[in-house]
């Protein structure tokens, strides 16, 4: 209800409805419609209400609220369940949390800010105001050997919804860092709860640097991060760049459940600013230089180096050439 | 003081031993001894108490209690900590709420039954009193796609305990069911939660069925598993078969954070049922024969089939002829 009404104002924004009119149209009483303008006022919606004229709604607030996100969003499992926090330690805590304890598949947790956030290898993930912070939770039917997979076609799901909302195209390091202007201005973190054969579930954590301005970039990140707002020059809508994640990443894994993968290798390769490339894979005590070939059929990394091909499903990648993107 | 309590009354097992000689070997009063008895007691133990003679041990009790299994165990890290149950809905649930919150490397959690144990692939896993139920939480500097090695290394060291403690040298079925005159005696359930390039925790649930009678197995278990004590004829020492096993699964353990896999994967197929066997692999909708040939650095089956070598990362298996162990 409190949805149906949020569209009837959408529908005019700016201009008058009468608590009348609202009134019929959802099926309640005039002071129903009263109470849920109240909560929507809480909620951050600027509305005005004056005597004999009714409701008009006047600002939106920029938060990343379940009806925000949800508003003509076309999916069928993706964001149908939103979780929203004004702040949180960490979204995917809360989505491990779900998973474990049988949320429904496509759930997310979403915050505008995390004090706790975190990015792969136990790193700090830098999370104030006004970027994208969120979690999604699945449940493929699939092993554990192809969730690397599904973090590929995240990685190429956000170039799309970032060229669709901001007309930015920004290109994949392996496996999931999206850069642009040689910086990366979005991560994911994937974290499965499994058994050798059986996945339980899937949390995709997904982080893009989206309305943070440069100059509050922290220093230690100033040279290798940026945002959507420092290279546009402009705010994106962020709810828009959610639903369209949601929708993109949603073909694909589906494609992925029906253990179609090619289109989703074919869709990572387009993105990839990683392969023909000249690479340093970091290890745990190791460091390999060589030029980036391929992904293979599990989406690890095959490069060349001077011993010979190797494959590397894990590793932390440097790009040892300027990419002129 | 408990356990040094228990140790003395051990070394006497049967015979009085004073109060006052306890009081005084402990450095504690009469009275504080006389309670710790108490406490004994209430675990089970048969101490007799009598006035002038003072206290004797009569009766160990049948339960895998932390002193029973940590008297005279030799590891470092393994079985350090041990939480016992009475009855506990699953042991694996418990070690992986432990794993997300903390709890020691090496920790075990060890129940005299479950009431909702589990197998691989969420099947039900029966287990009355009288079998050995625990899961041992590790927390390996491996990456995930080496977890595999971890759970075949599981699979020889409960050979390696079974031989030690009970005399019966079972074989394993790949990946890591152990089989006792082709029916299954035990087997290995790992659950882990990991980001695509870290382990966070390993999870390694055991369950041998120990001192259950033949006739205690249900009807529809009843031609394919088989237990310790049906097949020797006589109760296994579950305490002692734990200690060897936590003692066995140390040393491959440290050597898998080593990168030493050479070792762990020569033991496994040595004490493999599976290589050279006719066999067939069950998949979600794919079964496929062949012979089994080798696995492979990860743990992976390899199987020549009339198509060629293929190589099985997870998979039911079905052994296709009678094994003559």
């Amino acid at each position: 209800m409190k949805e149906m009404l949020l569209v009837s104002l959408k529908e005019q924004f700016g201009s008058f409805i009468s608590g009348e009119f609202l009134s019929q149209r959802l099926g309640v009483t005039r002071t129903a419609v009263w109470k849920q303008v109240q909560l929507l006022r809480e909620q951050g919606y600027g509305i005005e209400a004056l005597p004999r004229l009714g409701y008009r709604l006047l600002a939106l607030p920029d938060l990343l609220l379940p009806a925000e996100i949800q508003a003509g969003l076309k999916t069928e499992i993706l964001g149908r369940k939103v979780y929203h926090y004004h702040e949180i330690d960490s979204t995917n805590r809360l989505a491990r949390e779900l998973g474990g304890s049988g949320a429904p598949e496509g759930a997310i947790v979403i915050a505008e800010s995390q004090h706790s956030g975190r990015g792969r290898l136990e790193r700090k993930w830098f999370s104030p105001p006004g970027g994208i912070w969120f979690s999604l939770l699945l449940r493929p039917r699939l092993l554990p050997h192809q969730a690397q997979l599904l973090t590929l076609a995240a990685a190429s799901a956000a170039v799309q919804a970032t060229v669709l909302t901001c007309g930015l195209s920004p290109g994949i390091k392996w496996p999931n860092d999206l850069l642009l202007a040689g910086r990366k201005m979005a991560g994911i973190l994937t974290e499965v709860s499994a058994e050798m054969d059986m996945l339980h579930y899937l949390v995709l954590g997904v982080g893009v640097n989206a309305n943070i301005p440069a100059e509050a970039l922290p220093e230690e990140l100033k040279d290798t991060a940026t945002s959507l707002l420092a290279q546009n020059g402009r705010a994106a809508d962020r709810a828009a760049w959610v639903r369209s994640f949601l929708q993109c990443y949603e073909k694909q894994y589906l494609a992925a459940q029906n253990h179609e993968f090619a289109a989703l290798l074919a869709e990572w390769r387009r993105c990839s600013l990683t392969l023909g490339r000249k690479v340093t894979v970091c290890l745990p005590g190791r460091e390999v230089d060589g030029t980036a070939v391929d992904i293979d059929d599990y989406g690890a990394l095959q490069v060349r180096t001077p011993a010979g091909l190797e494959t590397f499903q894990a590793g932390e990648l440097r790009l040892r050439e300027k990419e002129d993107s």
